[in-house]
């Protein structure tokens, strides 16, 4: 049973430019975190991403969830997450600051999280490994399919993940190999073109096929000459993806974006403003074949699914610390196996939480295993950091969703 | 010069079953109110609306926008309102928890509003006159244009305001007339038959023409029961709208919808939820002639854009206190008339602030003065609120927008 909530407001500030973007100059990467204390003496941890300013309004949003779970039983609870979310997330009153986005359902995400890492701890197992071994009817009770029955019904889900039982064993495999892993950080924003050479060079030699520059410069000739930069290092086989962080307006996307046709990205990635479907539509079109990946800023599963139907965007970049949590991430994942759309999430986890995630999206769901992105900046302080060997994570073996802070252990 | 600001959490709590719908049973009309005080001895009030819970969320995020404008002069921050808004509703680490949508978008609202109030005090005339006196170009500088580019430029919004001028007089003769209202609380979610039988005979007999009705039950008959019983007593020349506020999914709105269309209704109002423009597009199409409303849960002019362009939405029902603010408000009225879509705000702020608002979109930008909605519940708490006489609102005299709340005098 679930007897002590806490929810605590964490802020890392980082060095040197690290995770700087053509919008965000100057991140301070923090999590909104809930720990669920169960009265057998196990904590559930999960949270929501930000960067920095209002992490307290999540925290005080998902302490309003976080109580309404007090005194409940993690198993049954996960036994009908799905009615839970749907009731957590149409909350009466709470729901108007949304809905389904924004700081509400970010702290959502954080209270939704923490139930899942306690699931997994109460029994003893990662939480790749939980979700691969439920049944689909078990997996698609934790999820909240409203809004989506045009696309996706409760039958359809079931129907989905048993189509692929068959398959399970022989995906396995992924737990040995490790799942590939890429390099956000050769070229954060602010960083000068000496320091994007040398850590191109850095990501090559640590194994990595796949890496992603920051563009989105008021001057698109020094998005060009690093875009080339990069590419000049990394050679014609390695993926270089492009992320310009919602900078653009239409007309200049299409502009700079046919500029960059001719370093041959792999994705060129939140290219303008993430409510705005229409304009991702016309900018596929305008630039094709060159593709488009987006998400991180996307709030919830029914704008993905507006996305989906678009068809503009060839990669999802949900991201479980950003929507409503593991249950609607797995919701959108879903939808994205559909519409044959791979899930490349954006990790504001920092790959802790995703690492499962990505594991159970394949074995589970069949999605491909394309690669999950990696960014290094938080490693010490998480209790079990993510582990990437050779551009390959290694698959986690402790209990629970591997988002335990040292800062709040003890 | 403002040298001092106060935000406040306000709170009403309704009586018997006023304000409730399919969605929100039992809401707490509450204002996150932000307070301006000028060295003149002036304070500009605005607001942002919610249901209750959470609206200490909107307070603080407000104050963090509010403080930044200290030591500013109304006049010179007005001159280029646009830059600032575009500042604000960027500003780096804020904007995560967006971006331009829930608590930071409501917060944002908030202090907007509370700009124009102050500026209007400022040179004593009501907001509606500041704003049908000011020229093209000061109406557009006050105003961030940032990606609606592909539809909206500084140059056309200056054009479209211009081609207006010559009418401008002629269409002040609705200063003297008065602006029609609608009758929204007819028909509560909550309110029983006979309840709604004599809220419409009141309607009639205070000289309404339209009204409103909250449908999206679990059993639908009771909706079509109760929509039959307004289409009696209304009589055919009457307008009728229906609001579902979001209740349905797209096939049971497609059902519900065609089962409505005998009783005529003049709009069908939020059928579905507010960020799925795909499933607005394919209901519309599935139930034409039927007409749709929407805008009271569409978070920002991009997502507005989005409709637009889409063509679903025959009523654009834009709220000054849910996006960010009046700036926001004219930006999406400027973009519906160059889509030829009438704009019906929704009135969070109980019609305080749009009278003003539609009187300048009828005036200056060309708009038609359909009607305005109408909800009384707040009425005693405004030191000048709203006068409905014969069912027209009455244009407001005194400087300013109206929005001062009498607990928050002294």
């Amino acid at each position: 049973m679930i007897s002590k909530i806490k929810v605590s407001d964490i802020r890392f500030p980082l060095d040197g430019n690290a995770g700087s973007d053509a919008i965000h100059r100057d991140p301070v990467y923090s999590y909104a975190v809930t720990q669920l204390m169960d009265d057998s003496g196990i904590t559930g941890t999960g949270f929501a991403f930000t960067l920095g300013e209002g992490n307290n309004l999540v925290c005080q949003a998902a302490e309003y969830y976080a109580r309404l779970l007090t005194g409940r039983d993690i198993e049954e609870t996960m036994a009908s997450f799905g009615e839970l979310f749907r009731t957590l997330s149409n909350d009466q009153q709470f729901r108007w600051l949304g809905p389904h986005k924004g700081v509400v359902h970010l702290a959502l995400a954080s209270v939704t999280n923490a139930c899942y890492d306690l699931w997994a701890k109460k029994r003893g197992v990662p939480l790749w490994k939980l979700l691969t071994e439920l049944s689909p009817e078990q997996i698609v009770n934790t999820l909240d399919l409203s809004y989506l029955e045009d696309e996706l019904t409760y039958d359809q889900a079931v129907s989905m993940l048993t189509e692929q039982l068959s398959q399970k064993e022989a995906r396995k495999s992924i737990l040995d190999k490790g799942y590939p892993g890429y390099d956000t950080s050769v070229g954060w924003f602010n960083y000068p073109d000496e320091m994007v050479k040398e850590n191109c060079k850095k990501a090559l030699a640590q194994g990595f096929t796949a890496m992603k520059l920051k563009v989105g410069a008021a001057d698109p000739d020094r998005d060009i000459r690093r875009a080339h930069i990069v590419r000049e290092i990394a050679g014609d086989d390695i993926k270089v993806m492009l992320d310009a962080n919602q900078q653009w307006n239409l007309p200049r996307a299409i502009d700079t974006c046919t500029r960059l046709k001719s370093m041959n990205p792999y994705w060129i990635e939140e290219p303008t403003h993430p409510d705005d479907v229409n304009a991702h539509t016309k900018l596929a079109d305008a630039i094709a074949p060159v593709r488009l990946a987006l998400g991180e800023h996307v709030p919830n599963k029914i704008i993905f699914k507006n996305y989906l139907q678009a068809g503009s965007s060839s990669f999802m970049q949900v991201d479980a610390v950003r929507v409503g949590g593991v249950s609607e991430f797995i919701t959108i994942s879903l939808m994205c196996k559909k519409f044959g759309v791979p899930v490349v999430p954006h990790v504001g986890d920092m790959g802790q939480l995703h690492q499962h995630l990505v594991l159970f999206n394949h074995i589970g769901m069949g999605h491909q295993a394309l690669f999950l992105e990696h960014i290094p900046h938080l490693q010490k302080h998480f209790a079990n950091p993510a582990k990437i060997v050779n551009g390959v994570y290694l698959t986690p073996q402790e209990a629970g969703s591997s988002c335990d802070l040292l800062i709040l252990k003890n």
